[in-house]
């Protein structure tokens, strides 16, 4: 079956849909919650701020004094976290900042501005001490109005919402402390094939280290998902058969395979999926042309290329926007406008995705568009679109790239912001 | 005090460079190093690939036949994982994606383009089948030639390197099955004063949730730092200067306090640091201006000041930015351009940062510039900044851009990724 990027696109997020259960939230302490993603909405169950309060340290003024606070009898200091007795006229409130503006008081003079431009001792205030500030205070003027940040009752985070620091941060702030998220999403990685060794094993003749289950388990648990490997031995299509009906229902939203499901004599996982309810197409991508997708007793399966590049950009560009949407993260990456440094051609019958590093809106393409080009992907920290119907490009052009990694930068001039993460390939 | 952004930066920068010892690698299983910084270069005990191999289903070919490929006898296939034996002149091997080339073959041709375009079976073969491919085949027509992608012995990563899913990916697929990163960062985050309650407990009056414990914990982690929290009972300043006198040497890289650092009568931190090595200053930044930065009994010490914006504005200014620079990791905050939907004002004296939502190249302030505004924050994905000497911008002015959350984007034309992540205010 041929079909378009997009055709395929639609439906891995289908297949995800149809196994992601999202009304069974998780209720975690936020400690436990960064990076996920909110199940439902949440109210401010306090306003925030709580109560008036100071923006400043200053003095606070009464209503009725603002015109002209001249030689006003300074009061006993508010801390804050304190609740002070009402503000008397004629008098003004040593005030810290966040400290609850007291009854009768309507705005808050900065101490630099005060004359004297300090605070009193205690004991200078039991003395009696005054203090003049300017004339014609404005009403409200560094006040913190209850309730101006989020009032109480509303929605302070809609369902959705995904949860960083500042979530976080927001939700302790409103007295918070556990948050409902959605599930994580569970995936079995298989790995099958006699052709490849585990890292750190010897290496056969003819065989080569398995790269891609350690690429998309990093990727899937990157992308927020929790992923149990299960490596297969041999080559039978029976004993992935087998697997698959030994995989106990409900405990697996997806399972994932790389390779095998070419136009090869010895493709095992499409030989024990035949007649199956997998669907094998080719999509109009490259690399990533062959994709495997449908249910296996009920469990979504998607197959991708064995190609390392291959099984990265499918999880790009299929299985990663479809977790962002069905299962609410991972955020989406971050799609660029870039201007191609270099000219290049690509199948104008496909989109061409290769391999670049993207630097203060310019792209170079990081080694040439072979599959296998796993160094080449390591040195890269962006996808480089080249889209169907595009035969060549020239240097100069812009291109669409979405960023995996880290991008070295030159960070605004009165920064002093080190360039690191991934080195600039030779 | 006084001290530009730029001076404080470096002097963060190096407060943590004093502390934190590089030199004292992890070495761990590449399953567990995802995220982490590569500590030294790592050299490719393989090449890849590690044999000349074929990048098709197809046909070997002798170097001799490659002019006139007619009426070929099919030789025993080839599949990946196996050793080959010579291919004999006059004959054609059928070969697989991966597969070792045989000794003798100079290039493949693809399955489509034989005639037939189909694979023989095992009896066809044993009854002389023949194959006749395409005249004049180029020597090395898709072939992946050993080390092509990377020679045996050539650093395949060097130290800095960030491990994401690629890395990791091209450490396996050369075998690497352990990889020395760098320790992560110790951070010991301390939460002094008698105002603010713990989130989940009851808010007494005059009272505040604590929300800095929560938001910096959670950017620390974010940032792969090590975080233990340290809730310390009370205002008194003696409490504060016995818990920094029982920090464990060797335990911690840096300890990290939110408020009691400004100019108020009630300053804790401050008050507890009289007479030590800490220095305050006033940075020319807003929100954060007030900044603590020195060492305590020998252990690194910052003091940020204690509204939450001013904590997450402290903490991306000069904190995340040290730590990338210092420990290599996190990678570091994209800096983008991007174009104001409406005019801002800016105190001409600082620096000062504003909250924003980024989207498609433009960026729109969220909320005002005040540093209690958390909500604000919580619905923002960027910094705004607006530098020293800039008193006011107009709408359609271009501004740099910190992101600091998902950004909502119209991904490219034939992509059909969601808009997810975070929601955009009314």
């Amino acid at each position: 079956m041929r079909r378009t990027v997009a055709e395929h696109q639609a439906a891995v997020a289908g297949l995800l849909r149809s196994g992601y259960d999202a009304g069974r939230p998780e209720v975690l302490p936020l400690a436990d919650a960064l990076g996920r993603t909110l199940a439902e909405d949440v109210r401010a169950p306090v306003s925030l701020p709580p109560f008036d309060n100071s923006q400043m340290d200053g003095y606070a003024v009464h209503a009725a004094d603002l015109a002209d606070p001249c030689a006003l009898v300074v009061a006993e200091a508010i801390p804050a976290g304190s609740v002070p007795p009402a503000l008397e006229r004629g008098t003004a409130a040593p005030i810290m900042t966040g400290a609850m503006l007291p009854p009768g008081a309507a705005a808050v003079v900065p101490i630099e501005r005060a004359d004297p431009p300090r605070f009193y001792s205690a004991a200078e205030r039991a003395g009696g001490a005054t203090v003049t500030l300017p004339r014609g205070v404005e009403a409200g003027l560094f006040v913190r109005r209850a309730g101006s940040d989020i009032p109480e009752g509303e929605t302070a985070l809609p369902a959705g919402t995904f949860l960083g620091p500042a979530q976080l941060g927001l939700l302790a702030g409103c007295g918070v402390g556990r948050v409902p998220v959605r599930p994580r999403f569970r995936v079995l990685l298989l790995s099958t094939g006699d052709e490849v060794a585990e890292p750190g094993a010897p290496l056969a003749p003819g065989t080569i280290y398995d790269a891609n289950t350690t690429l998309l388990e990093a990727a899937l648990r990157d992308a927020g998902a929790d992923v149990t490997r299960h490596r297969l031995l041999g080559d039978d299509p029976a004993v992935l058969r087998d697997a698959f009906a030994a995989i106990p229902s409900g405990s697996t939203d997806l399972v994932l395979s790389t390779g095998g499901i070419s136009q090869g004599a010895y493709e095992v996982v499409k030989q024990a999926l035949t007649g199956s309810s997998v669907e094998f197409s080719s999509v109009a991508l490259q690399p990533g042309g062959p994709q495997a997708c449908g249910t296996i007793s009920g469990v979504p399966f998607l197959g991708f290329p064995g190609n390392p590049v291959s099984a990265l950009v499918s999880f790009e560009m299929f299985l990663r926007p479809a977790l962002s949407r069905v299962a609410g993260s991972p955020a989406p990456r971050l799609v660029l406008d870039a201007v191609l440094v270099e000219d290049v051609r690509s199948p104008e019958a496909k989109h061409q995705v290769r391999r670049g590093l993207y630097r203060n809106g310019e792209v170079a393409l990081v080694g040439g568009p072979g599959s296998h080009l796993l160094h080449a992907l390591a040195a890269s920290n962006c996808l480089v679109h080249l889209p169907e119907g595009v035969g060549s490009l020239a240097e100069g052009d812009s291109v669409e790239v979405t960023l995996i990694g880290p991008v070295p930068q030159d960070p605004f001039a009165a920064q002093d912001v080190p360039v690191t993460g991934l080195p600039v390939p030779d």
